[in-house]
């Protein structure tokens, strides 16, 4: 019944408007790119550890004191700082689980997270929301909806990313309950919500149980929530995250340990005390996530980028985000822990500099084995904004980075002998049978990029890709359909959304 | 005297007012991406030679048919059809040399070929430029010059790429004269002319050697001119290309031989196919060369990419580009030969579709460990158009690039422990000494990025990156100085000029 259900789903997307890649897992077949040598990742490995022993971090919250007390871990009393010795550490992360299942609400678009396994998510938690229709405005519920139909629409998105626009229209206590609702209701992929204290984790929990219609102890089995850990770099875990990603290791679920090491800002003026930081921050979030329930599943965030030094203003997609997302890929094989990155760009146009910018990006996460590639679509000015054209512009670009992946097929069919005698010197390929029996698969067909030329683009309007880009955002978003949830989950779903909100939601932090 | 006249010229190019990198040699210390396993390498490699022995290729002019004939190289009667056995081409190809230097103007500028060495070259033989003031036009001598000004401005370019765009203004049969004249004039960097029949080429030839300053008999010794050797794919090497060829081989000057094979219209619907042909046609090109001259210098160029199939448009900077691009390298360094590649875009506005397919194309020639990128900077509409802007683009994509390639340092002081330790958990990194120190050098800085927050980006006018390279290239060339010359040698050069031009300058093929 969940299959002919799913069947029809993947029926659907395929036989709308616009030409797109199947639904597929991506595995990344090539070698990692690798910028540090063995000796280099030794080095930021124990730079990394000496700063947790040495320096120590700070858990902002009792129960995460409650929790390394446990384990031995001597608190400076009246503080929050601890010491973290280590071979505690190294004991700790030995839990960790190298291949992860993602569980999403339709079972055909469940992910796997580790290994050559990348998965690409949509931009998060923007605080505005961008068209060339409406321009930049604050985000809202209705471009929150629109993010979520775009990201159930288009096959080369794993998973929405949490809010990929922050609907500040709604009140912040019971905002998470009508983005959760949603979530169910117009995506059929993995669910991703935020650590910020433990009511909106409990909240997302269940939501994300009505929604695969499963029981607590299949959720407590099977991950199926998906979450971001910040630490506040320079090592410190704030209260609300720590709340969170307590909630989840208990039930199983999948906490994402990301630093945010800007390196000129909140981490050293260089790439080494950046990468050795976010190491450290890493590892000692990874282990806290063992010491809740060892074997609960934790990925490594990578998310150090540099400041412009004459400004202060956050970069992205610089020669040095690349080479950190490789060098933090690397550290994460290390431990065998699964490794996140992103898609990032600080431009504020969709202009050649996002493009280029976020193919930096997205090099260095994929060339770096990243199993989760957050932002993947959408993220404009260093996350300040979710912008639908650069949506569609990501999605051409993670479209082509997975079929990149894809291995060349190397046979006597495909090296052609016999289609390269028949044409022979001088002659064309365009009419031989060799050509018409590879016409629709031979190569990768874009939704984006303009291939006609100068004289007939300029006669069509003469449009660029971002003016492109808005056509086919709109189009889809015409196109789009819910995909089926059985009324009876449905009706649950709303009656807890009912009753939280009765309940008046969650408190402030 | 040449040394003094060098650190000058370095010097005015630092206090120009564009902030940008040094002129230094750029390397990849990186392993390549290898998107074939050895059997793949093996199998198309046997194909090629299978191509060759079964299949054949048209040498179209006499005196090659003389070198074949004198190798005992069959030849069609009455055809210019030869079937090239796989042991003579691997015997030839045995005398190929692995690094070349390419020496420039200015000894400061001398290139290598080869290794892990990596040159970017600008845009190559544009039939129109534009520009956002002009918009589209046909080339011109103006424009020709001004490119020539771009390249010698800019430290990361390392060659001109002959006629960056075609001065269709000049007539054909002296253009080449005046246009190897401005580029002495206006550039002290390689040179690169083509080879379109004999006489351009010996004229050129000329031009280096007066533009050097040294005698034939140096010149001999030391490779200081580039040319691409077309094959007309399929497997067709038209007669001025073999002309040029067999000169510039004669002189031990750099040819590189670049089969054209468009995957679904000159070569197979497929990349095993069109990597086969591009092999083969390669393969007889270097032994040719070595049947010429063993031990001349010459380099395989790749240039696979596909056609849109529903159209028939040539594509660039797809997904398929970037693995041929790596295919290709990997061939080459099968055979041990340099390696050239491109920054290829079909894109009709400098865009973001520009951006992307650009990077998609720079990262396949990069990885790849091409020797040399041409069309680095500039190269719109699948090379119809010479852009200014898009040459600003590209050269912030290939300054990118160079930072990226540059090792990162993992030591005591870059790892950072005591500041750290000073700002502690919680800290900022903005004021310490630590960061103070690397103020100047931390971090790449950007020529085109703008990172200003979008309320600062908006009130200063809220440009684009096209906009803003608009303005960037005109003040580059406000900024532009020619490079000394003696003028002993401006004056042998004006004598050769208008001798040549007095006797008609080359006849027309």
């Amino acid at each position: 019944m969940a299959r002919d259900r799913n069947v029809r789903n993947d029926r659907r997307a395929r036989n709308a408007g616009l030409k797109q890649l199947p639904w597929r897992r991506v595995t990344n077949p090539y070698k990692p790119i690798e910028v540090l040598s063995e000796d280099q990742v030794e080095a930021i490995h124990n730079a990394s550890l000496r700063i947790l022993e040495d320096i120590g971090m700070d858990f902002m919250h009792p129960e995460a004191k409650e929790i390394l007390a446990r384990e031995g871990v001597t608190i400076t009393p009246g503080t929050d700082r601890v010491k973290l010795d280590r071979g505690l550490i190294l004991e700790k992360i030995k839990t960790v689980r190298p291949l992860i299942p993602l569980h999403a609400r339709n079972p055909a678009h469940d992910l796997l997270l580790g290994g050559n396994n990348i998965n690409f998510c949509t931009v998060a938690s923007a605080p505005n929301a961008s068209d060339l229709d409406g321009g930049r405005r604050p985000g809202n519920y209705a471009d929150y909806q629109n993010f979520l139909r775009l990201a159930q629409s288009f096959n080369v998105i794993h998973m929405t990313g949490g809010y990929p626009v922050e609907p500040t229209d709604l009140p912040a206590a019971t905002r998470h309950l009508d983005c959760l609702a949603a979530m169910v209701t117009l995506t059929d992929k993995a669910f991703h919500a935020y650590a910020l204290g433990r009511t909106r984790i409990l909240d997302a929990l269940e939501i994300v149980r009505i929604g695969r219609g499963i029981s607590k102890a299949q959720l407590a089995r099977e991950p199926s929530l998906f979450t971001i850990v910040n630490t506040n770099s320079p090592l410190k875990l704030d209260g609300p995250m720590i709340e969170g990603l307590i909630e989840m290791a208990r039930m199983n679920q999948i906490v994402v340990i990301t630093p945010f090491t800007l390196s000129g800002a909140m981490a050293p003026a260089s790439l080494a005390g950046a990468l050795a930081l976010q190491n450290a921050e890493a590892l000692a979030g990874i282990a806290f996530t063992q010491m809740v329930n060892p074997g609960s599943p934790v990925m490594y965030g990578g998310f150090t980028s540099n400041v412009d030094m004459k400004s202060g203003a956050p970069a992205f997609g610089t020669p040095e985000y690349t080479r950190a997302a490789l060098a933090g890929g690397q550290l994460t094989r290390r431990y065998g822990v699964p490794y996140r990155s992103s898609n990032a760009s600080a431009s504020n146009a969709v202009d050649a500099q996002a493009a280029y910018e976020s193919e930096m990006s997205v090099w260095g996460a994929t060339m770096g084995h990243c199993n989760m590639m957050m932002h993947g679509a959408g993220w404009m000015e260093g996350g300040l904004v979710a912008s639908f054209e650069k949506f569609i512009v990501d999605v051409e670009i993670l479209q082509g980075m997975a079929e990149f992946l894809q291995p060349l097929k190397i046979d006597e069919a495909e090296l052609a002998h016999e289609a390269i005698r028949e044409v022979g010197p001088g002659g064309h390929f365009f009419g031989v049978g060799h050509t018409l029996e590879r016409y629709e698969t031979a190569f990768y067909a874009p939704i984006l990029s303009d291939w006609r030329n100068f004289e007939n683009w300029q006669l069509a309007g003469g449009e660029d890709a971002t003016q492109r880009a808005n056509k086919i955002f709109k189009q889809v978003l015409a196109d789009y359909q819910a995909p089926p949830l059985d009324p009876a989950q449905a009706e649950e779903l709303a009656a807890f959304v009912a009753r939280r909100k009765e309940e008046g939601g969650a408190p402030s932090n």
